[in-house]
């Protein structure tokens, strides 16, 4: 299992928004079964690294379709193995030590 | 008005778990009056890009007090100057369009 | 045509120094046909994004077999399509601007 | 002794093309003494890590004297104490295992 950040951004779009396209993006993950959380810098996915990879594929070809000729995707991978590893065990493992 | 994305790394610990060292590095932010929201893939914070550096060096010198001897920081920086920016306001300006 | 910059780092490996890992990722990259160039930071690949994703794939399988638990991988595309888009042109583009 | 990864990048300029801003930025980068290496997808820096950050901000600072009303800057800081760190270095530790 891995946990992903996303954040996908057109770029010379004419305006300084992009909230329009990063919902775009976003819609075509809601319609997976994968887990996930729209923060206010990105998404973070988790689940199987092939599935995610996939749809990732298809939300970065979303702004293109909405007229952008330039597109910026940054995606960091945290994959970790040897232990059950969610969005919500990693954020439960720090909260624990902050206690 | 900055929202950035802040990710602290130390590698060769010797375990693949970090959290400790995160929630060491969170505890600093904590100290501040800077709004922030911790996720499982970084820590996001709002506020003056010259204070948000500021904590941001600082955070980034913790996991060396701890012993690790390289530290990988990742930070990605939204300025922008047109308009409120925060966190708070971005997520809405998304969900707004994705109803 | 997309340019892409990736870092690939395993955590955890009881040793700071990750050189091992970073070689052997970088000759599956060798194996292929993309262009190509290792920096200090990380790769820098262009051509086509599917060819390059399926490349990254396996490379961020590599470190698993050579006995990581976990590893983190950063990946920023770089996708343009109004005009042809390189390693070299990108750079020419810049240093033009700098005479 | 540090060495960062660095990009900025101008968000809705009404043109996909952000060399000009990139070779602004680069310009400041070459007003200083700090080793760095100019590439297609950002700028690698090596040097003091207070030295870089001090310039990162003024570099960051740039694309707004020039127009832009949002900058996305994104910073990969790879710092490492328990030997010397520099570009030159870690392209030579990958090479050797390279052979």
């Amino acid at each position: 299992m891995a946990v992903v950040f996303l954040s996908i951004t057109p770029l010379g779009t004419g305006t300084p928004s992009v909230s329009r396209y990063v919902a775009g993006v976003e819609r075509i993950l809601r319609g997976t079964s994968l887990k996930h959380q729209l923060t206010a810098m990105g998404t973070i996915i988790e689940g199987d690294l092939d599935e995610i990879l996939a749809v990732v594929r298809r939300m970065h070809e979303h702004p293109f379709s909405e007229g952008a000729v330039r597109v910026s995707t940054f995606l960091k991978i945290d994959d970790r193995r040897d232990k059950e590893h969610t969005i919500a065990g990693k954020l439960r493992s720090v909260e624990e030590k902050l206690r």
